[in-house]
């Protein structure tokens, strides 16, 4: 027997049940707050020392709010919960024997309950190289390269009187017309074709062009056929060119190569972001070495239906990170309300648990699904309603101010709508970080990729 | 004669006289502004793309504020001035004969006049080995820094159980005592000891120690010395340590060195904060180089009554880069009302030129200068008034919301403090950029600087 559990014996009457809660999304907060008033001792360990609402993040990175108006300090929103912790901190492996998980920096952290919430990270199915010039939407940093890659690419256009390097740069490509897809392909077409349209005296933005590549034969592949037609209606209301039934089969040099049918097309473009598809996070991985845990083909955990793994019923795991398929033939879709519920349940199940009562079965409950496309149009399904345009977008605006974590996060994002609203300006339209070495790298690209013409003034005396 | 010159000559008729301004800072700007209605064509090139409201920029840093709140996108402000193009790069050379302005990117701009407004940047004062461990405030990226390793430094306080180490951890060292180390010194104590104080579990934040070295006899040595005392009150009163007298004579290895009159004193701290000099841009350097410019002591360029260099009168160098000298023994101080003021002269000067009129001379309007200490303390001296306390608080929060430049701005830096003032609350709190990587060097530190000593929980079987 080891020293851990000769431990957890010896204190179990005087100490109460401890529930590591790795991630702090909408699975983790969800759980731990629920976990908050209970007669548990609760340790929340997240990398980041906020949460993200992550649903909003695609309007970071086009200059609509600011991280810090959809970012909430882990701690300032668990601060009443007296029972609960936050370490901040890089979970790399867990020991289920001496159940202990451990932190990067030398930290181990026993635990009687462990629940996963570690979500999911960018898949580029094999094509980890096409990263770095299509990245992807996940994170705060993700946001801020993105808006400053976009509005470099205007700033680098203005600078330039090669028309062949200018179009380049006013091409954006979306990958993947799933939700992220069609909000960025969405807010990009008015940010160039509305907010920018005054601000250059050498190009006119309105003639950037936004191209969505969408692998199935529509946008919003899992809504129902009239909302993905509704959204891609919109779309193209907006400016967008929507090719669907495409593959992309390379990226390189700034150029997208994909495959419509047994036709291939190329379309060069300084600005590519990836949407297209996600994977496990590594815990994942550790779960299946360290206790056996069965993954799917994206490296997600498959759960039982109380959400914990089958060799394991004191760990759970929840979220994106979870494939939980025991309501259908598919698994549950990684979606906020998904995460929330699952953490929600798995508080009340370990409750339960130590209470000795029987728990409930998790039963989700389905609210429905909504996309916004731009002012006014958003598509909604609420399986026995249906909604499309304005009345959508006056929802999902609603909804998602309600969801917002902290009162003064509503409060913010609510007056930079209403000034959005009414100006269709985008005042957070920042070129922050490594904001001179991407503009000439940019600029570098015309140098040496284009033919070589002399477009400086001439040399001076 | 140079092409360059053959075609000035040959456009003089049937082109506008062209202003080409570097530097969005509040003499850029205001300049930009007053000859946006001028029969003249005006550019004005930044590194940036937004102008920044310095005078916030601490609260950036100390995670009240979201940069976008205090930074305003050039464009937007100057979309209307249909005369004004915006370019965004960085200068590097100017040759005065062509009247060209030279970007990195191989980029060449003419010129009929030329304002310089770069401002001034850290200066270290021959020792900028200590810039590393020792950042300044200048820019957004400068305030993400600061606020990514001060609310590491509590991070990292937490999970440690070194005592120590954790002392170090939480003591935070602010190099000058002028108004920005003022600014800063007051509001991490309210961050620590007000704000931070019931989100903990491991550590006691109201044990921070935040401690204040100025190297004169008293902080704000500018103020009239009422003030000073008041402020200095203000400090202790929010738990700051306030060292005069007290110059730095090292900063290594975490540790501050000083020397009180004969006495040497060390500080061992995470953090360490400078605020204690500036110095002029490189422009100051290009100008001497090219014009003959004369420079001053830091850099800043000394100029005629009328802001231009005296060898040529069509270049201006206005704000903080600007020796001007004309009012009394001491230069005007590198204060925003300054930069605006003489910003608004230049246009002036500029448009009286081009209509052959006589220029007005330029007359400063001292309107006093202010500080904030915390919640409901600042100082403000008006010449004719000196307030302290409440009122000047007042003032200082009236004036910073009314100077900010876009009217949402201006709304949501309102609501921010509205929602800071009643729950002492403040919601930028967010670690960003390298986030873990600053955690991890800082947890790091501990295992090689300190004594070995096993801190982790024993390995387990």
């Amino acid at each position: 027997m080891s020293i851990s559990n000769q431990s957890v014996n010896q204190n179990e009457c005087d100490r109460p049940h401890h529930v590591v809660i790795i991630g702090g999304g909408f699975g983790g907060l969800y759980a731990a707050q629920k976990l908050g008033k209970s007669p548990v001792k609760v340790t929340l360990i997240d990398r980041r020392n906020f949460h993200l609402f992550q649903p909003l993040l695609y309007q970071v990175a086009t200059g609509s709010l600011s991280p810090a108006d959809i970012a909430s300090p882990l701690r300032a929103v668990l601060a009443e919960n007296k029972n609960t912790s936050v370490l901040m901190g890089e979970v790399v492996d867990i020991d289920p024997q001496a159940q202990l998980v451990k932190l990067k920096t030398h930290l181990e952290v026993h635990y009687d309950s462990l629940i996963v919430a570690t979500g999911v990270s960018h898949h580029y199915f094999g094509n980890d190289q096409w990263s770095e010039q299509a990245p992807g939407l996940k994170t705060i940093e993700d946001a801020i390269n993105i808006r400053r890659r976009i509005l470099s690419a205007f700033e680098a256009a203005e600078k330039t009187n090669d028309s062949k390097f200018q179009e380049a740069l006013m091409t954006f490509v979306i990958i993947g017309g799933g939700p992220t897809g069609v909000e960025l392909a969405g807010t990009i077409a008015e940010l160039a074709h509305r907010t920018l349209s005054e601000e250059f005296s050498n190009i006119d933005t309105r003639k950037a062009r936004i191209i969505m590549i969408e692998g199935t034969d529509r946008v919003l592949p899992p809504y129902h056929a009239d909302l993905s037609a509704a959204a891609q209606e919109s779309l193209t209301g907006l400016g967008v060119e929507v090719r669907t039934s495409a593959m992309v089969t390379n990226i390189e040099e700034h150029i997208v190569t994909f495959k419509c049918g047994e036709q291939i097309e190329q379309i060069q473009a300084q600005t590519i972001l990836w949407a297209a598809g996600v994977k496990a996070s590594t815990m994942g991985k550790v779960l299946s070495d360290r206790v056996g845990a069965e993954l799917d083909r994206v490296g997600r955990v498959i759960v039982q239906p109380d959400m914990a793994i089958a060799s394991h019923p004191n760990i759970y795991v929840i979220g994106d990170l979870a494939n939980y398929s025991h309501l259908g033939d598919r698994p549950l879709p990684g979606v906020a309300p998904v995460a929330m519920q699952q953490g929600e349940y798995v508080a009340h199940h370990i409750q339960a648990k130590i209470l000795k009562k029987e728990p409930a079965k998790f039963k989700y409950q389905d609210f429905g699904s909504m996309a916004v496309i731009g002012r006014h149009a958003a598509v909604a399904d609420f399986k026995f309603l249906r909604l499309k345009g304005w009345s959508a977008w006056f929802i999902w605006t609603f909804v998602h101010i309600y969801y917002l974590i902290e009162f003064d996060n509503k409060l913010v994002v609510m007056v930079q709508w209403g000034w959005n609203y009414f100006t269709h300006r985008r005042s957070a339209r920042l070129i922050t970080g490594k904001y001179l070495e991407v503009l000439e790298e940019m600029e570098g690209i015309r140098v040496s990729s284009l033919p070589v013409e002399a477009k400086e003034p001439a040399e001076v005396a």
